[in-house]
């Protein structure tokens, strides 16, 4: 069996359970997100910013995928939200099956909206559909406005990219990043990406994002 | 054929190239580091300093992995070194045999040592050996102190972390980063490991790194 037919049948097994996670959603009324990101990029603590401010409004649940540790779940449920964590024990992304047990864990019918917080990379998970309505790259801009050039596979499949850490562009820090650059090369690949400019931090942008999720699930409910 | 038959006929003919590239360098006399971190660490910013700083003193040559574009190369090359460029085109890392052909390409006599970029990756590129003599994990305060808990396999593998980007630890900016917590949780991994707070922007700490660096050859030209 050649190295190619291998990748196709894991590719194949993986969308198997990713059509049961879609069947699962759809059967409970669910929307998914699949957040990727570089290790880094601040996804955790924009889940929590997320989290806290929608609390009353939007009820969310997370799966964490990590290749070790326990540190983002637990983050996670200091807001009182549910998480369920996955450790992946090495592997560079979280595949359909191991979401497909996650979802069972988790209380769907008190949720609205299920995040999945990828294992922080910006290439593999891009290749393993998990059954998600969508996938939303996180891109700190700390990490540089050359990225949608140099890792287009995710900027191409996303339909939000949230650029994080907006805050330090401002307040005397030395960095360099060209948000124009990053829109134009995004949308030369994804002419339909919405992008959000964030700060967990400061709450800078915050609103924007939280209106277009909210619009996700709105009239899904009743 | 299982799935981990699969992976390690992979791992072992990387493992024939990696021996090849060992005993090329072995012959020409030359070191080679392998620099593995997530995307926009700084490996290239930090690269081209080095390089420019130890100008006249210690001749590098580059071997730039990324998924596309010669972006990165370009940079080196600006600085008059010489930089091989290797297209994964989606692979997330480096293999050996690619970088045995830009050992070829590059011009080893001509060179002190050889500073191998790996693709912005902090999980896969450390399973795939090289040939080189030792791998160098770099990571950027902004990244989070929490990363050597979380992708233990680069820091328990490497000779030296360098954290980039410490210039943000000052000047206002808003970042959370206890350097200590990384020393402690990266040395749990690797008593070993060399560790260099380093600013490619600043200058900061460079020179340990450079003295770290040029006693890795010292003595090996004559």
């Amino acid at each position: 069996m050649k190295k190619v037919d291998v990748a196709r049948k894991i590719l194949s097994a993986n969308e198997a359970y990713a059509q049961k996670n879609r069947e699962l959603l759809t059967r409970h009324g669910k929307r998914c997100f699949n957040m990727i990101s570089s290790p880094g990029s601040g996804k955790t603590t924009l889940l929590v910013r997320t989290i806290s401010d929608l609390a009353g409004a939007v009820r969310i649940g997370v799966i964490e995928g990590d290749i070790q540790t326990d540190i983002d779940a637990q983050r996670i449920r200091a807001t009182s939200a549910p998480a369920v964590q996955i450790n992946t024990d090495g592997a560079c992304h979280l595949s359909a099956v191991q979401v497909h047990r996650a979802l069972e864990e988790l209380p769907l019918d008190n949720l609205d909206i299920v995040l999945i917080e990828n294992v922080g990379n910006l290439v593999c998970p891009s290749a393993f559909e998990l059954g998600e309505d969508g996938k939303i790259v996180v891109l700190s801009v700390a990490e540089g406005d050359d990225k949608p050039a140099k890792y287009p596979a995710i900027f191409a499949k996303s339909k939000v990219l949230l650029v994080s850490k907006v805050d330090l562009l401002s307040g005397g820090a030395l960095i360099d990043f060209d948000l124009e650059r990053v829109r134009t090369d995004a949308r030369r690949l994804n002419k339909s990406i919405e992008i959000f400019p964030v700060s967990a931090k400061t709450g800078e942008g915050m609103t924007a994002w939280y209106d277009w999720l909210t619009g996700q699930f709105a009239g899904t409910r009743f």
